[in-house]
């Protein structure tokens, strides 16, 4: 599948002409353009991708003989003179909004070459009319994201439309430069239009109307050239075109400036800024579906060479924009989602009000949770904040009921490897690592567990364990399949020996005078800590053991309430559908955690907001009639109305394609024997992943949900210092000159690791499969 | 001055039918809907708020001469036969946006009444159509945020305009309820339109459009009668209106329903749950300006007696939504901001890489904080995130330049009553109190000095200072003005008494052990706290004082660099414009800080967003060969470009404001004696807190930007838990019943509080002004 994305020539300049309706004198003001750069550029090229109605009437033709140094073009031609969604259905052609954006790619790189000049591309109809595949105009050529010229509306009630239609375009993520219409003195459109568009930093200029039609074609003729004549040498027309020059050789200058700028004015994050320059900083103008548009070092070097290449290339963003990427990126319902609230709303402070959005967001995830024991929604801006309150949450309820004291150490238990955020409450959560040793103020706060870890290794997927516990467990064992690993009422003697060590391990540290507030668990994927696929069937042992203490067991008969100690679940990165399910801790591990943090894809990549929910036990013990007894915390911004409802979009969309069978193609494979129902599955195919685990520079391998992580052999013994990762990260980055889309991704130690978002399609991922294990040895 | 805000009356039904263009139909279908209205209700409303051409032609007295039984309204004739806002020019009634939607909002009241009724309310023109004040018709009636009825364009280029129409509806924050159009064969918009809306989960419809004109205008007028008979009559027409009913039903339900389910469902921030209950919560159907809309307790009872009350009721949103608040809620600049980022970007990844929105926003806060020594923009979520990122620059610079190791127990050097956020690092940084002390996690890790306030007392601008520090500074100073306070040059005796006062404490602590890693401070106010307003001479020594330490003073030449102790400034709260300047620590405190956290007002109200800035000697402490020494710090919607550009654009207003001098109304009081510019003034005018300082209520108030803050005498001693401040944040929620506004608002402790947007008029401040006073005893 072809995949084009936003295009940056040095020389060719590229503008696309949008009308705000039909009817407002796109083709005419076309021509205009066209005489006009004719004055400054030896060669200007006009396209027209789609046109309809009779081939002698069509517009590249009427522009091409009343200017014959344009050269005119014209990629589909409907004879059916009406929108191109009705004249496509009867078309034989393939038009697709893939292959039409790829045919426009491709006349446009035909004219990019070492001479200066312009290429003028006309739309159909207005800026949300129908596109051929029924899509719109605005979202078939979104992904191109040319510099919009946008012809207004002097009609009445043009005001309005105009507007309107600058909003569509202006929502979608393009770049309006200029709008122009005819001065029409009746509505005076044009004044308006001015003065609105200039406070919003838009030229706007007006041209008069062309001449009336006479009914001699000859006369007609002459009096359109005349007019072109003038009205392309007229003032206001050449000020547009020297802006537009000068426009183009300022987004050519900014981009190429923005990885030294980004040098001399950023603090990175997670950056030893001594590996910084500008050509390590990759410039992202802009982002659509799966893909960036990148310009990048290695990019600049291949357009020094090469005309025909553009300063943008589409990269494919496997790490989802830091695990948040769900919908894909400038997805024009979630923009303007965003916007609804942002226009009812703004932000609305939450302390004792409610609004909608926050409401609906709640119930819905109380609703789909599967989760009895949830049942109260405490919000917050990011993961780590999150965290921090539900480790607020957890531990003030334990010493509640063990009748500790403020003063007294109490801990966390957790796993080795864990990672729940930057602030410093979560820091301390994890155990002590190169991450956090060099933080004055970080003090681990806990007892961290070894566990076992899934992998396949040389087509094999096994379970094998770690340091301390590779006594206790032995050698690795090895599954048929995934779902295998799942299947708990097979696992018996795993089962009892995890138990077992695990009351062990608890009774032990317990003796030694360990307090424990909570159980702190990623469920199956611990994420930044270094992609670590946790052996399921250990984390519900452990869980149930947790629960299983005496010690403080609940006596109460209230099975919802909290036994051992609250068990906290991280799934800002494994929570829905990131692994495939809508909650990992339910899903996979089969339980019902007393606190559960949601992030990242909760908001399907488009602004931060991170949900607490709690059992009721939880939240009660915060209650009395003491006012510091509550959980004073919240931020300025909690449940931000604008946040709230992009979550209540995201989940709505990613339910509907879950219950949809949208990814019914990649569940299919996973299915181990008779099976009806797939549990664990992923977007990345098990053949794929075989094959990989076969490579010679790979020591293992595996694949949930949208998750793909390949940990590569490390022959220092280095890990996280391991260069093996980022070598397969630069090159595939860089790939061929030729490339038309490479993969930016980020590596965690050794591990380099890819995922995609919900929406990611199956060409796409057979794609990358194939680029992927290319790229290994 | 008039406000109106958005209404909901249980028994009169309202809609607004806009039209997605002229002249597709608005008044034909406002008579369908009417008649078809009337076979439900015994009264149907119809209201043309403006009309423009000849008033016998004019649309409300066409559609009560087609149907009797409605009653038609037009309340601003403009004979004119053009747009509004060229119309309007030459009418001598006043017709600014506030007086027309107070007409509306009288006439629609006084439909309401005991009765079950509907009201159709035609706007003029399409959508974005200019009103008669040149704002469109959308922005105009946006306060009251009625139903949105949208009629369709049935002509060529119709789908476009219509999306269009509905897009530029929906980022208004409208809820647009139904779509509506002609069906015409030849272009077939209604096909695609309802499937597009349905997709939306919009209900929309076609009728028959109405028979061709003739000659004859009896025969017209039997010929339409009867068009109008059928369809009104017809089962899509009929199902409409049974939608309609049911929506409003619902959407009444779920408002008195909201605060309910909110206590279900919610763990509301900073909150004592055994206080909540939904009388305690107030439900925010929207807001705009600076207003919500609300609906209480207070109100449903209002509403109960009075069926010309409105379930909303607007209130002032004094707490600016927690502080956040600076471009009015629902800004339709800053949603369409949000909405253009969203989608050209969704997220995209910022680890080793850059994009436009986030380096010039780092590029403008570097080039207009007038801090040389400011040099990096490192980004998080929230303020609290920002500040342990300061935190842990600071601590860590200072660790490396006195070779302390990460054991050592580094500590921060703050003021009483400091707050800095809810993370557990931030926590750390206030001195032990009610917030905290149940904190199992809670260590405070610093030394807080004492230190002088500035409040007016009994019509007198005074310094005080409290606990210990009192023995030293002795009586309380007094001043004529607020500037005067400012002028550190004249208060040479006071300068010299705190410089001597600090470098005793700090060589004193130092002596005892303290290993300061910083200097934490918020310029000014110290907000969260209880919103003290401190002596800046005070804070401006103390500055002085830590960099004069020479015990580890730089011996580099550099004078950029920091000495003593890197000085971070919290003006999370303070800074950008809410107390009136850019910066509150280089405009009022006059140094060059060398860490400065902002955000809530960054990003004017709508989405959260932290910057954190620093010199390039804290920025240089963290590069070297490894790895291990940079700041490994970040969250995954870091440097979002929804946040970054909705921050430029607030950035850029208030900027705009500011050099415009939108302001100078509000400075011109301040002045003091023959002063050409004044350095500290308020939006609250000198005046007003005069005379609530002689309230007998009141201990002390004093105001700085936009900021006001009352503290009120607390006759228990107990300041937290003080209940005077509660009993008059009620009492101005609750308001009168026939107020037309009420005031919304937060406490700390015992003050009362309340600060404006930067786009609050002087008008408004003064209708507040004397609500507050009439709410003091």
């Amino acid at each position: 599948m072809r995949q084009v994305g936003s295009v940056l020539w040095p020389k060719l300049r590229v503008l696309q002409v949008y009308g705000a309706n039909t009817g407002v004198g796109k083709t005419i003001f076309s021509s205009i353009l066209c005489r006009a750069f004719l004055k400054r550029f030896p060669k200007v090229h006009y396209l027209k991708p789609i046109s309809t109605g009779p081939q002698n009437e069509a517009d590249d033709r009427h522009l091409s003989i009343l200017s014959k140094n344009v050269r005119a073009r014209c990629l589909y031609q409907f004879a059916d003179p009406v929108s191109p969604h009705i004249a496509a259905r009867s078309s034989k052609e393939s038009t697709s909004n893939d292959d039409i954006r790829a045919a426009v790619y491709d006349e446009l790189s035909s004219y990019a070459n070492d001479d200066d000049s312009v290429a003028v591309v006309e739309t159909a109809g207005g800026v949300l009319s129908p596109a051929p595949s029924g899509s719109s105009q605005a979202d078939l050529y979104r992904p191109l994201r040319l510099p919009v010229f946008l012809v207004g509306d002097h009609q009445l009630g043009g005001i309005g439309t105009t507007i309107s239609a600058w909003e569509s375009l202006h929502i979608r993520g393009y770049d309006v430069q200029s709008v122009a219409l005819f001065a029409e003195s009746r509505y005076d459109n044009h004044s308006y239009l001015k003065d609105y568009f200039a406070e919003r930093d838009i030229h706007a200029f007006s041209v008069p109307p062309p001449p009336e039609r006479h009914s001699s074609n000859a006369e007609d003729a002459r009096a359109m050239q005349q007019y072109y004549e003038e009205i392309s040498a007229s003032s206001s027309v050449q000020s547009y075109t020297s802006k537009f020059v000068e426009d183009h050789a300022k987004r050519v200058g900014d981009l190429q400036a923005m990885s030294t700028e980004a040098v001399e004015a950023i603090w990175h994050p997670f950056m030893q800024h001594s590996e910084r320059s500008k050509d390590t900083i990759t410039a992202i103008d802009s982002a659509y579906g799966d893909y960036f548009a990148t310009h990048t070092t290695q990019q600049a070097a291949v357009t020094a060479q090469d005309p025909q290449a553009s300063l943008i290339r589409p990269a494919f963003d496997a790490s989802a924009s830091w695990w948040t990427q769900g919908l894909g990126h400038g997805n024009p319902h979630l923009a303007l989602t965003a916007a609804h609230a942002a226009g009812r709303y703004g932000h609305v402070m939450f302390a004792s009000a409610v609004h909608e959005p926050a409401l609906r967001l709640a119930q819905t995830l109380l609703a789909n949770m599967g989760n009895p024991r949830l049942s109260k929604v405490f919000y917050t801006d990011n993961g780590s904040a999150g965290m921090e309150v539900a480790i607020k949450m957890g531990i003030r309820a334990a010493a509640a009921r063990n009748g500790w004291s403020a003063d007294e150490d109490i801990v966390i238990l957790g796993l080795k490897g864990s990672y729940h955020g930057d602030t410093m409450g979560t820091m301390d959560c994890s155990e002590p690592s190169i991450y956090n040793k060099k933080e004055p103020w970080y003090t681990g706060r806990g007892q961290w567990l070894d566990f076992p870890q899934v992998k396949m290794r040389k087509g094999q997927w096994i379970v094998e364990a770690p340091g301390e516990l590779e006594g206790v467990f032995g050698e690795a064992r090895t599954f048929d399949s995934l779902d295998d690993i799942f299947d708990f009422e097979k696992r018996k003697v795993d089962s009892d020996m995890y138990r077992a060590y695990c009351d062990a391990t608890l009774a032990d540290l317990e003796k030694k005078g360990s307090k424990f507030g909570a159980l702190v668990i990623e469920p199956i994927l611990l994420g930044a800590g270094g992609m670590m696929f946790a052996d399921p069937l250990f984390q519900r042992c452990l869980v149930d053991s947790v629960r299983g203490r005496s010690h403080n067991a609940q006596t109460s008969t209230d099975d919802l309430n909290w036994t051992g100690m609250p068990v906290i679940c991280d799934e800002i990165f494994t929570g829905l559908y990131r692994l495939g399910r809508f909650s990992a801790s339910k899903s996979f591990l089969g339980i019902d955690a007393d606190i559960v943090a949601n992030a990242k894809l909760l908001t399907g990549g488009v602004l931060p907001l991170c949900t607490t929910t709690a059992s009721q036990a939880i939240f009660d013990a915060f209650v009395s009639d003491d006012k510091t007894d509550a959980l004073l915390h919240g931020h300025s911004y909690t449940a931000h109305p604008v946040g709230c409802s992009v979550a209540n979009e995201s989940l709505k969309t990613m339910m509907k394609l879950d219950r949809g069978g949208a990814w019914d193609r990649f569940k299919q494979p996973w299915k181990a024997g008779e099976s009806e129902t797939v549990g664990a599955w992923s977007m990345w195919s098990e053949a794929f992943i075989k094959a990989v685990s076969q490579r010679s520079q790979v020591d293992s391998v595996f694949a949930l949900g949208s998750v793909l992580a390949i940990s590569l052999k490390d022959p220092d013994g280095k890990s996280y210092a391991s260069t093996a990762a980022y070598q397969m990260r630069d090159k595939l980055l860089a790939g061929a000159p030729d490339d038309e889309w490479v993969i930016h991704s980020r590596v965690l130690g050794n591990v380099w690791y890819a995922m995609a978002a919900m929406t990611t399609t199956k060409e796409t991922i057979e794609s990358l499969e194939e680029k992927i294990y290319a790229a290994l040895e």
